[in-house]
């Protein structure tokens, strides 16, 4: 091997590494150390022109908005402009999870015209291509070709066996995870073991290459509170455990995905849970949602259960936008979607990282009734053109003369 | 004494108490005690006709809507509609907050055209009826108008003493309650002690007589989350917790008012501190909002810090609508704040109260893909209306054909 190549790589990899300390405000021989034992997932196919994102411990919570097509609706242009308004507003991946049209060409143009990392659930373009004919050959191409494309993480259903499907009927609702049911349907169909699992060491040989994380995903993360934490979820979890051992063998950056619909009082068990048993490894939750009748307004429901999960442990947020159990996201619903999360991620960095600068400016600014300063440290970086009339007011139309602020400010000067 | 009279009256009270406990799933004699050791408070003025409101432990977790004019803004028809439209989306009380315009036309318009508890902050009469030249008779003269007008309960800023004042400047905000703002700038200015605090005695007599329920307002109430849960809110808590016993002696019910901006980490001790200082008594937040940046969207910060209060036991949420921290709320902007509290209030009484048969329907409805039903069970009361393009359907836009409750329905029965 040429000596300058290698010396020239660890420079480059050693100012990256420098970049991201920097950005997250952890010391960089402690993000070093975290990325070497899988505690920190750098998140970059090496296809790709993008800057590598950090998810895990000690690093601030990310977000991650899902878009993509439906069988129904199939418009690569608004999804598209979602993606862009999920960017805009801060989103720190993006999850394709189109099902309908052209999947290749979607994916592609996402790639191309985004710039943070992208992921995908490739059992989506296996079945829809073969359906139950699928095998393990042609789930390893798809694998293979999305990686070639760019995709910077996949979900991977590899933890749902063979032994988990009698017990699925005693659930409510057996099972949400879309790609999880593919695969299911193929095991109950084939009477075989699930392929992913089987087979995972060729999926890891394939990802290795491209520097791809896989995120584990979880087929039987619960869809009604009721289900939530049961035996099911957990042998799922304790499989996902066993997959993380391996891909770390091999090099391969692991997420854990977590749930789903899960009561306020068993989310901190829920973390506690993935880290132990999948050693520290990243967790990746979907809301979670705390309540199954917020429907229209899960949003919220997701944002009050990502917080809490955050402040636990938890380091990435799957998004949860008010058309989940509705339909396919609008643009406005990606936006507000976005916008709860980053929410939930904040209230917990705030916590974990004592990341509250911004907070402190915050209240200074609000104590100036600096409606400028107000907005550019806002969540929603759109305020200021919403809000353009009060930019140069010194009170607002709650209180006017009767502001509190001002008031105080009067009598205390004295 | 009129024996029959005294027999008929507790022949009244029974059934009342044995309505409270049905709705409220909680034993009759459990909730007589409750309400004896000021552990659970009814909202109800003597003068007025509708249900007494319980508020407390072991009983559902209530939330407040905030209506009323501004001096900018007074349009008595519109805020009527925010009344109609929060009590519509099951507000549990009103609270009137109204600075401009006619308040005692506002107030008995309100009154009249609703059926929940209203509430009301009799210092905001006082103080723009006479500003700094108020006193205590004036303030006891509008409280017991209030009395006689049929307001159920009102927040009483007696907490804030002189000892506190010279703390406040160390404040970054150094406070935010408006009519906490009102009682200051005259203790500042008059250099004399708060009047409701050394005249709690008056203010009791008053409201005892109409059986309203005194909320004891936190007029230092954080404003910003790095204030939060600092010396000066624990000495004016303390405070309250004095007058607490004072109040319980007369057999005035109480309701103790609290934060405001509190850092997810720091709300179980608010709860567990209230608890404890004023023995039990119902703890009503406002909130509370976890971090400070999410102006436009302080109704997710508000329900995140709710839901976890209302799980450790906080018993009241004042609602937070999108409007917080810039101005009146629009009736869209009541009705977001209703359903954001909706949501938090019952996440936690899923875990307090074991209320879960509503998310089991819910997720029953779900696996069905029975619309009808699962609108009927949604926190949104309209969500039939809006979503009506649904009802019949047997998907969603989602997923379409590749719905995983379908594909897995369908192998799962074989």
């Amino acid at each position: 091997m040429d000596l300058k190549y290698v010396m020239e790589n660890l420079r480059i990899y050693d100012k990256m590494l420098m970049n991201i300390a920097k950005k997250e405000g952890i010391r960089e021989q402690k993000l070093e150390k975290r990325i070497k034992d899988g505690s920190v997932v750098l998140v970059k196919n090496s296809n790709r022109n993008i800057e590598p994102l950090a998810i895990g411990e000690g690093v601030h919570t990310k977000i991650n908005a899902n878009i993509g097509t439906s069988p129904g609706l199939v418009d690569v242009d608004y999804e598209l402009e979602k993606a862009k308004i999920a960017v805009r507003y801060k989103a720190d991946t993006l999850m394709d999870l189109s099902i309908g049209g052209d999947l290749n060409e979607i994916r592609t143009r996402i790639l191309k015209e985004t710039d943070v990392p992208l992921g995908t659930v490739p059992i989506y373009d296996a079945f829809i291509e073969q359906r139950i004919d699928m095998d393990i050959d042609s789930i390893l191409r798809v694998i293979e070709r999305q990686c070639e494309q760019g995709v910077d993480f996949m979900t991977i259903h590899a933890g749902i066996t063979q032994d988990m499907i009698k017990g699925m009927k005693e659930r409510i609702i057996p099972i949400t995870s879309r790609g999880g049911s593919f695969i299911l349907a193929w095991m109950i169909k084939n009477q075989r073991e699930n392929p992913l699992y089987e087979h995972f060491d060729l999926v890891l040989d394939v990802v290795k290459e491209h520097e791809v994380v896989i995120s584990l995903g979880d087929a039987l993360r619960p869809a009604a509170t009721e289900d939530a934490t049961d035996t099911l979820q957990i042998q799922e979890l304790i499989n996902l455990g066993k997959l993380t051992k391996m891909a770390r063998k091999e090099g391969v950056g692991i997420i854990i995905e977590g749930p789903g619909h899960v009561p306020l009082n068993q989310i901190k068990a829920n973390v506690i849970l993935e880290k132990k048993i999948c050693d520290n490894a990243p967790f990746y939750v979907l809301g979670p949602l705390v309540t199954d009748i917020a429907v229209g307004y899960d949003h919220i429901s997701g944002a009050i259960g990502g917080a809490l999960a955050a402040m636990y442990g938890a380091d990435f947020l799957c998004y949860v936008t008010p058309a989940e159990h509705l339909g396919l996201p609008s643009i406005e619903d990606v936006r507000e979607g976005v916008i709860a999360s980053k929410i939930a991620a904040h209230a917990a960095d705030m916590i974990k990282l004592g990341d509250t600068t911004r907070d402190l400016d915050m209240s200074n600014a609000r104590k100036e009734l600096n409606w400028h300063q107000m907005f550019e440290l806002s969540i929603d970086v759109d305020m200021k053109t919403k809000y353009s009339n009060l930019i140069d007011k010194k009170a607002c139309t709650m209180c006017g003369e009767y502001c509190a602020l001002k008031i105080v400010e009067e009598y205390l000067r004295n």
